[in-house]
Formats: C-alpha cells, structure tokens, sequence
C-alpha cells in the first residue's frame, strides 16, 4: 500500500495524524493513504527562505526559463506512466489525463519560452522613465523585483498537473520558491510528478517542496512578502482570504474559486451554420470533459426561444451518444467523479437545480453499482431568474438551458446573475450583439470566448486554460489572476517606483531607464 | 456653530447618534461637531449604481478628464478660503496648508490630462493581440473596462484634500462613483471642499457622495465589483480587509497603512557635499512638516558611525531653528498635531521609543499650556535591532537616529526591518552602494527616493507624493498601490481576456486588437 509523503526540507516524509484514503473512482479500490498532519511548516518555510530564495536568485530569468523548459521536457517523457496514474487515481479518460498533463507542460515550456522577454540584469523596467522635477534630471522609473518570499500553492484535486503547473511556473520564472500542496482526492499524480521533479535535480533545494496533507497550518506563519494562490471551493477561499494572519501582514492572496460559467447563444445564429455547429459541440464537451470537473465548464446555457427545439435536440444527442463507464475501457468517453465526497455533492447540488429546472436527461440517481459515477445531466430552467441556476456550481456533468428573449441585453443581464465568472463563451456573428455582451459582460468576468463562423476549427474550446491570456474572474470567481504570459508572473513580484538622477539610475538599473 | 452634514442621496442631511467635536488643535476653541451615525448607506449605494453610474459611463474618458480639470479649477480658485479652514481646523502652517490643497488640485488636474491617452470609445486595450490558435485567426485581447460598481473611499485625517483627490482622481476618471468619507478630526476641510463640489454641478447626480461621520455600516453591504480604498492605521486598515462581507464577495480592497519610513546615508557620502546637504534638509522637512503627520515622513534614519557626529549637529541646528506655535502667526513653521487623540497616541509612542534610544531633543513633555503641541524631536537608538525603532510608527514630529556600520547591505538589512515601506530615500553617489539598495530594498518598497549630488535643487524631497509615480507599498505598509499615473485608474477597471476571431474582435475592440 503507498503512503503519499510530504518533502519537506530536503528529503520525503510521512506525515501523521488523520489519515485520508485514495480510492480508483471508477472501482472504489483502496489505492493509497495520506496523513493530513505532521508537516513541519516552520522548518519548510525557512528551508525555502534560506536554501531556495538565495539559489533561485542567483539564476537569471534566463536560467529559470531554462529550468522550466526541462522540467517540462522531464514530464512530457513520462507522460504514459503519467496517463495511467491518471486514469487510475483520477478516473481520468485518456483525453481527461491528456487534457491534464499536455496542460502542465504547455504551461512550463510556454512560461520557459518567456524568459528570453526578460532582462539579464534582473531588473524588470515597468514604463518608460518619467520626468518628476523642473527638468528631466529628476525622473521616476518604476520596475519589478521578485518579492523575497515563498508561495505557498494550494492545487485542487481536478488536475493535479496543470493546476501546479500553471501555478509553479510564474513563481519559479519570477524566482520565487514554492510550496505546493496537492488535492487530496487525486494526490497520486501530483505526488509522483513531485518525484519526479525532486529526483531530476532541475530545480535548486528548496525550491520546491510538496505537500500532500493538510496546508492550513502554514497559513499563520507567512511573513508580509510570501503569498498564497489557491484553487477550490470559495468557502475555502473565504477562509484563506480572511485567515488572521494573511489579513495582519497584507500577505498577497489569489484565489481561483467557484464559477457558474455561461454559454450564451446569440439571436442571429442560423442553425445550420457553423456558429450554432460550435456551440452544441463546445457545451457538451463542457458537460461530459473530465465529467464536467472543470472550473471552467459551462453551467448555465442561455439559448433564445426561437433556437430551443434545435438546441436541446442537438446537446441531448451528443450527450447521448457518450458512453460512461471505467476510463481504463478505451471506448469510455466520460469516467467518474473524484471522489465519494465529490459524487455526494453532484448529488446534492442536482437535487437542489431539479427544485426549480426540469431533467432533460441524467439526474442524480446511480448509474452502476460501484463507482462514483453520474449521468451526464442536462437540466432546463423553470425561471429564468431563480438563482439556484445563477449561485449553484454542481461540479460535475451537469448543465442548464435558460431559454431566454434573444434580446442581446437581456441576456447579458442574465449571464451576469453568476456574481462573477471565469469565462463566458458567446456564440455570434453580429457586430453590435457582441458589443454588447462585451461591454457589459466583461467587467463581471474574467475572460470572454467569442465562437463565430470564422472561429469553426481553428480555436480551443472555451474550457482550455491557455497561458497567454489570464485565467481568474471577479466575485464568486474569486477575484484572482493567473497566468496571461507574464502578466501572471507579475503577481511574485514587487513593483516599486525608483526617483532621483536620470542619469544615476540608468547606471544601476539599465540605460532604457535613462532614456524615455 | 457649524453641524458637518453628509451628502447622501442629492442632498445635505445631518447625521444622528454620537457626537464628535472637531476643535482648533492650536487654541482647542471648539469648532464643529459631526455626528457619527444615522446614513442611509443603501439608500446611498443605490444612489450610485442607479444615478451615478450610468451618468459617468455615459461620458467618455475625454469628458471624465474635463471634469476633473473643472475641478481642480474650482478648488484652486477658493484656495485662500480653503487655506484658512485648514489653519484653523488641521493647525496648517500656510505653507503645510498648500502642501494639501496644491496637491490635491495638482492631481486631479495631473488625472485630467491623462484622459487624452485613453480611447475614445471606452475599451482600454492591455496589450498587443495574442495568437492563440494554430493560425492568427483565433486571437487574444486583454481589454480594461470600468467596473460597474461604487468606490468607497476612507480618507484620513491628515491630508483632508490631497487624499480625498487622490483617491476620487482614479474613481473618477475609471467613470466609478464615489462615496468620500473624511478623516473626523479635520473634517471641516474636506466638507467645505465636498460643498464646493456638489455646487459646482460639475459631476453628475449620484456620482459624488460624501459622509463626515462612520462608514463602517457601508461595508457590510458592498457587492463584488465594489470597491474600498483607505487610508490610515494599520488596525483599521486590518479590520478593513478582513470584513466579512469584502472577504466573502471578494471586494477589491487597497490600504494605504502604517510605515515606518527609512532614510539611509550612505558611506561615501561627504558632509560638504550636495548629497550631505539634502539629507540633513530633507530628514529636517519630514520631521516637522505638518508636524510630522505625513505617511511618508522619514521615522528612521540610518547614519554611518563616521558620519553621526555631523549628522546630528546639522539636524539639531535645523530642528532648533522651527519656530513652533499657533500657525495664524506667520512666523511659525510647525503647528500642532491635529486632536488631543493624536497627541496622546504621540506622546504614548515617543514613551516607548524613549525606552531603547535617547533623546537628542524634543519629547513628550507639553509645549504650551494649551493646544496640541508637541516639541520636534530627534531620538537616538541605543540598540540598532530593536523592535519598538522598526515597528513603530510615532505620528508626529518625532524620528530617531540608528546608527549603523556604514556597510551598505548592513543598511538595507536594517531599513528592511520596517517591515514594508511606503518610501525610503537613500542618499548616495556610489553606484554599488544604490545597486545593493535597489536591489534589496525595493522589493520591500513602493517607492524609494535617491538623492545624490545632481538632484539638489532639482527634486522634490521623498515625503511628497506626485501621482505619476505609484504611492503604497508592501507589508506594513497595507499592501496596497495608487497613483502612478494609469496604474491607479486600474483599481476600478476590470481585466478581461477576450478571445475569438481577430478580425470580428477587431470590429468591436478598435482596431488595434485586430493588427498585434
């Protein structure tokens, strides 16, 4: 039977206290134990302090782009061994697992692709040189240091790859060193992948340690310049963001939390067409793709009245046709949830959407004797405005239409009931139906994917993550902001505004702050 | 006598519940009174989202930008006025009565000529369009649009003006409305400015509000894309970000807090030089400038071993020289500080600091027999580590002298100790000494000021805050940033990452997010 082991300050350890059991979703089979406790963080926090912070600001972002890449490189080559931890642990499809792992290491090659933006001096300029006094002898230069801290990552256990990736890749490139805490449920993946990276020797000793237990015992011990990104529930969140000690020393939180995603569906959409043949597929991808684990999934389909017939005969039979079952059966196309917890809760939060929507199909009745499974479910709204639909994310294979006017506006208004979103997707091909949605829209959310004719075939579906462009949203979403190329890294870093002698500075700080 | 009255809902009303009595701190001749309670804050917010809100959206940047030129026009031409409130109820010396109200009137105007850099129709692009797609067809855009919510602003008593101007530059300019409480004890400014607003009809119904009293009611009832911005106590500031219902709904929040600010004269420094000469004159301002009641005032002030002797004699002779009183005469050059509350805190914390450091002037003993005074007082450590030098923040004319070896990193280390500053300036010609310093001591900074031989006559000192450079800083210091130019309109917009096809995004965003 394994044990997960913390590394700690060095070397791997067991933890103690409370124990936690893995289970194989899918079968319900005892796959490993993880204690919650015993976790030295004092020592873990000032090993990072003295032995990771020091040797990864040595490097130049050069260097640590240059780790990344590796580290990706390193995982790309285990990613069969890597693929079946996933299906096993995570009760991940072959996609599902794929989904995850390319994720990770997109991710850590992307953000090691990015040093080579970044100055050999270390010193990131922000803006060009201001003059401040009578003259330009006087001038301001503001620039970007790494915060000399450790972040602490707290990962959610629906991918356990790309949720670390994506969040140790912007604070190792910045220079920072992390502590990353896997979700318990899936722990398996990130553990062996944290194996791996230690085993490598890639990165420089405490840089990174890996928790698999509990975290919340570190939170009162960081110090002003370390931070916390954390991924989950928003009542998780909430107790992060208002944790006493983060409050007291302005320690910088980001938290990635709940989101009840919308897919709105544009008057102007001809069913026939390539608009309308992108919206059916992306929602039920959303729906069935890591049996709708996804942050990122649409929960709430805003469909015209005019589009509903074809709409919801087109989802159903795309639904229809996926088979669910173990995800070591290579026909399976949707595996189970996480967890018995996790399953408990799908259940539950259907039940409390079937108080005020109608089943189209699934529900939340068991589908096979053993297994965390649950039908893919697609629910319609009794009324539009009940806000069960707008407040409830059920993190699972379930989504509901809201039939709506078509009305540009109204639909806007609606989708905007979520109190703050990750992503919202749009489906139109109509100028000012865009504009709309756009200006109203955007300021609740923190991305908007826009499917039109043009767009058939040549994008990513609105779930993908990518690192180019900010992941994060306001409100419920949790307010945060990851990734956006080096928008993301920014967060592990102190901007700061450096007055005196134009010339002076130049000298330290690189010639461009002495032109501008 | 004059009840300071609140501007809620388009109209003047007096508050109710407890009492607060605002004097003259020179002669404690009772002037005012405010009363705490009785707001009608959901009528207020409604005001601003209903009113407000739409009013300034519907104006484009450029229009938003004449408005704040309007006002900064408006409260220059009163500024005699304005003075004399000043004196009489903050116990300004004329010139720290300029300070505030110039400073206020040079930001908004400063905001004003900002808005010629942003779009004409109101979609801020954040960067260069980003190819996400196999080909550049599906494209990305990081877009700034206005958060539609209502900015809650804490000012504090200091800067009734400067603050207040500050803060509703930002909003303003963002097209977010603003609900301005003043700091109590020196409220009579700020009202008298708020009159001067809301007569002038200058900014749209509902889009300026304002409250003399406590706000504390309003923040259990802001909604996600609200917005606080506060300026004070560490333990407000505390109280502040941890609100249950700003951690619940993820308020955005930015405190501008406690710090105790650094100056560090470097070793190659030569007492008859430039460089010596802003040091002494500088620290000397920062100490009994509006009586040492700025966040940026110099606390602590690190001197080489080599160079205390001189040091001390200068700032003496400087200190020795202010004539201290009633700032009606104009003769004086420091007034008191601005309540019997102030005093007390300020006497209390020059007691603690008398316990590790020795008096070279000044100290706690009254002044007159009447009125706030407190005599300018220049301390000693006599343990270069202890905590009370570093943590303490005495607000009031008042800093103490740490010696220190003269090593430069030793310097940094112990400037460092602040714990998160606001500003430190730095006072050398040596170019390994200001790169050790900039390197290890901005990341614990928003700002740091470096003085050397060619900045004299030429720079404003390091307690001024001019707004194209940031203003806020880690840790001690709240965490938080304004000003800075357009950075600080960024607290009230929203990012978002828009991705779809790029010549569709284009005909919606301008333009420019269709070339990249």
């Amino acid at each position: 039977m394994n044990v997960l082991q913390n590394y700690v300050c060095g070397r791997w350890q067991s933890g103690s206290g409370a124990t936690k059991t893995l289970h194989d979703p899918s079968t319900e089979a005892v796959l490993a134990h993880l204690h919650e406790g015993g976790v030295d963080f004092e020592g873990m926090l000032a090993h990072a302090r003295q032995k990771g912070l020091p040797s990864l600001q040595a490097m130049t972002f050069a260097q640590r782009g240059e780790a990344l890449k590796a580290l990706s490189k390193l995982i790309h080559e285990k990613r069969d061994e890597l693929i079946a931890i996933s299906t096993q642990n995570g009760g991940n499809t072959r996609g599902d697992a794929k989904f995850d792992l390319d994720g990770m290491t997109g991710t850590l090659a992307f953000y090691g692709s990015l040093a080579a933006n970044l100055p050999q001096n270390g010193i990131w300029l922000d803006g060009d040189s201001i003059q401040l006094g009578r003259t330009p002898r006087f001038s301001g230069q503001h620039v970007f240091l790494p915060r000399p801290g450790v972040a602490l990552h707290i990962n959610a256990f629906n991918f356990p790859a790309w949720g670390m990736g994506e969040k140790m890749a912007c604070a190792l490139l910045a220079g920072v060193p992390v502590i990353e805490k896997a979700g318990a449920a899936s722990a398996m993946l990130a553990w062996r992948i944290a194996q791996l990276v230690v085993e490598s020797g890639i990165l420089p000793e405490g840089s990174f340690q890996f928790v698999a237990g509990s975290v919340s015992g570190a939170l009162d011990l960081l110090q002003p310049l370390d931070s916390v990104a954390f991924t989950g529930s928003s009542r998780t969140g909430a107790l992060i963001r208002g944790n006493r000690n983060l409050v007291a020393r302005n320690v910088r939180v980001n938290i990635e939390a709940d989101s009840v995603n919308a897919a709105v569906l544009g008057a102007d959409v001809d069913i026939g067409g390539d608009t309308f043949a992108q919206f059916v597929a992306n929602v039920a991808t959303d729906i069935t793709q890591k049996a709708g684990q996804k942050c990122t999934a649409v929960r709430r389909i805003f469909v015209p009245q005019d589009l509903l017939a074809d709409a919801q005969e087109q989802l159903l039979e795309r639904i229809a046709a996926t088979k669910v079952g173990n995800p070591a059966d290579e026909a399976v196309r949707m595996g189970p949830v996480a967890s018995a917890e996790a399953l408990a809760s799908v259940r539950a939060g259907m039940a409390q959407l079937l108080a005020v929507s109608d089943a189209l199909c699934g529900g939340p009745q068991p589908v096979f004797d053993r297994g965390y499974f649950v039908a893919p479910t697609l629910l319609r709204a009794k009324d539009a405005n009940a806000s069960a639909i707008h407040e409830l994310e059920v993190f699972g294979p379930c989504a509901t239409i809201v039939p709506y006017s078509g009305d540009a506006a109204e639909g806007a208004r609606l989708a905007n009931l979520g109190g703050g979103g990750l992503v919202a997707s749009l489906y139109s091909d109509d100028k000012d139906t865009l504009d709309c949605w756009i200006r109203s829209m955007a300021p609740w959310h923190g991305r908007l994917w826009v499917g039109s004719e043009k767009t058939q075939g040549q994008a990513l579906g609105p779930g993908a993550v990518l690192p180019g462009t900010i992941h994060g949203g306001p409100g419920r979403a949790g307010g945060g902001e990851e990734l956006g190329a080096l928008r993301g890294v920014l967060f592990y870093m102190q901007r700061t505004a450096i007055q005196g002698d134009r010339a002076l500075l130049g000298k330290v700080l690189g010639e461009a702050a002495a032109q501008g």
